[in-house]
């Protein structure tokens, strides 16, 4: 087990009605409030006005900046960055999932900040100060909503790139199972994909002697597994979407990977993909995960042959333990395949036009990933084995 | 699934040499200290003179205050508080185990109170403020390192009293499994059945579709387990002790009773026991929670059979689940007994004296427990099952 420090100091206001007490939160931290958030969706289902209401009654000035889009953009960062500057805006608040969490973190450190935003995500500069941000969540997926990273597009050049800091993890965060409901099935499975894929990066780790984390990341994965097919069959069963909402919490609030070093790279590699394709991130994760996992397996094949019995049941073949890994990795592909995510390039209708550029872009700042260290060469066998 | 609301802060440094961080910690809070702390057993091994050379290098002013015995007493407490506010006191530093943080919590919330500190527990007062508090762990039990509660024995009647507030969580807890090594055998094993306790209460609830927080407890208490062997014949074997070190927290933080309710009879009776025989509290545990399932298990035989089978690994007999239920209940007893544990109270030598006592007072303040409420004579059975 690795030396580690951590700290997660997000409050998790979790539970039926749970958005109604978000301006008793926010107005812990002042009363000039930055409303950010997508579509029309929250509008059309009430949650805007029900937010609304809440701050209101605690007597909190909304500002307003809607219009995240999946990948979320750096411009429209810039320009909530603008109105918080001009209107000494104290917290924000983001309604929504993944996409409008990340560009909220994004626009709460640039806030604070003289230069560009984007300097943050290239590595130009160190976020130092951040405005305090809550989130009321409507997507369970990305795990945004209790960590510090954020994930954001430029369109000049269709870079996406992450970047995280501690002072970006949330204040507070509302969740409400009940707000899934009306999510399709596709979205769905993206989120489902997504928190188990944030698991899979954790597991997969070169560090011995992490039994605990082992043992707590097979459970998450197992109760995500059992609740999916659930979820997408009863939308409206609120045990179901209750596990899963708060699994796609634990699977990225940094508990699991204490004293370990996770991988990243699928997440590095898929973020090529839909940097490109604007193609869903649980789905470019479907797709990349299995590939990788065929590509680097032998590196430790007792560890991919404990993920593929203590999570997908298969029998231990000691004296075969490849096979055993094989079929882990396989069960998991039958399981994507299931809840209705592609697990080729070709089912999302990506060709090989751009996997060259993928892998060299995806490698410009050096190989990717801990459990193994891959080169372009790497990514470009990888993304072709995801064909 | 209850609604919940859960924040944990605690900034958790875990790890070799942990404790050398600790000023730079404390420093964040103020330049003056109480150094709160048990015995000599901190001054011989060194860790005395290695905290308050960390303090020194932050120039910061230290109080002290020694002398916590386990069951740790009101009167010093109150000494505590005095140390306080005589001295502006701005952090307490608690290096030790449960007993030495619980005091530090107690001396902490009292210390910005103008009553006796004693009605923190009787329930006349109630916790508004608190001094912030940060501690080294050298014993992994008790869980006080992330927890916001604190058992406090009052020798006037010798009452063992529980309170609890999201104030009183530390700031920041040093965690170095190197600091367990010399943990006596008998010491280690209290502190493991303490932890297995703290799953336990939270583990048995009535409420229904709580599969994520069922997992996560079970992952936790088959970690603890499997090492549990390993550190009492390696007391040195630093994989083990990380192991069980960060089990102790993870058992005790709240993040495994989310949307659930626990029980907490166990304990209730056990601080009845050791508030009379000043017997460790993980031997109290040992001798209770045997009895206490064998009295309750019929309430709920599936989740007793659940946990026979997931966590002791005893095959189901659908047929007869009582069965399988007794049988893990057996085993727990076994595994309790190798680690040297007493399972009844002729094993601690106490004898039936006080049952009728302990009974009359564990219950006059109303029924114990959740999952099944116990009234007195619940209680005396319970005791003399466990003679």
């Amino acid at each position: 087990m690795q030396d580690f420090t951590f700290q997660n100091s997000t409050k998790l206001v979790f539970g039926k009605e749970a958005e109604n007490t978000v301006g008793k939160e926010t107005v812990k931290y002042g009363r000039k409030v930055l409303l950010h958030y997508g579509g029309g969706s929250i509008k059309k289902s009430g949650l805007y006005d029900r937010v609304v209401e809440s701050l209101r009654k605690e007597e909190v000035e909304v500002f307003e900046l809607g219009g995240v889009k999946p990948n979320p953009r750096v411009d429209l960062v810039r320009e909530g960055i603008s109105i918080c500057k001009e209107n000494e805006i104290e917290l924000i608040l983001a309604v929504g999932g993944g996409s409008v969490i990340d560009s909220a973190k994004a626009i709460a450190a640039g806030a604070k900040y003289d230069g560009d935003v984007w300097d943050f995500f290239t590595g130009k500069a160190e976020i130092n100060d951040c405005l305090p941000i809550g989130t009321v969540l409507t997507i369970p997926a990305a795990g945004s909503e209790t960590s510090g990273a954020t994930v954001i597009t430029n369109e000049d050049g269709w870079y996406k790139r992450a970047t995280g800091h501690d002072l970006m993890r949330p204040k507070f965060s509302h969740l409400n199972p009940v707000l899934t409901y009306t999510l399709p099935e596709y979205q769905t499975a993206c989120g489902i994909t997504d928190m188990i894929a944030h698991i899979l990066e954790r597991y997969f780790t070169n560090e011995k002697n992490v039994e605990l984390t082992d043992r707590l990341c097979e459970a998450t994965l197992k109760t995500i597994i059992n609740n999916a097919h659930t979820v997408l069959k009863e939308p409206t069963n609120y045990a179901a979407r209750a596990e899963i909402m708060l699994a796609g919490t634990i699977a990225h609030n940094d508990s699991l990977s204490t004293g370990r070093i996770g991988d990243w790279a699928s997440h590095d590699i898929e973020h090529e993909i839909s940097g490109i394709y604007d193609i869903a991130h649980g789905a470019g994760l479907a797709i990349v995960f299995p590939a990788w996992m065929k590509y680097v397996y032998k590196h430790d094949v007792n560890r991919f042959a404990q993920f593929a019995h203590r999570v997908w049941g298969v029998e231990i073949d000691l004296n075969n333990l490849e096979k055993t890994a094989l079929a882990g990795i396989q069960k998991m592909e039958e399981f994507f395949t299931s809840i209705g995510m592609p697990i080729t390039l070709n089912e999302a209708d990506i060709t090989e036009e751009h996997i060259d550029e993928m892998a060299q872009k995806g490698t410009e700042r050096g190989p990717l990933g801990n459990f193994v260290k891959l080169n372009e060469e790497d990514v470009r066998q990888i993304l072709q084995l995801a064909r």
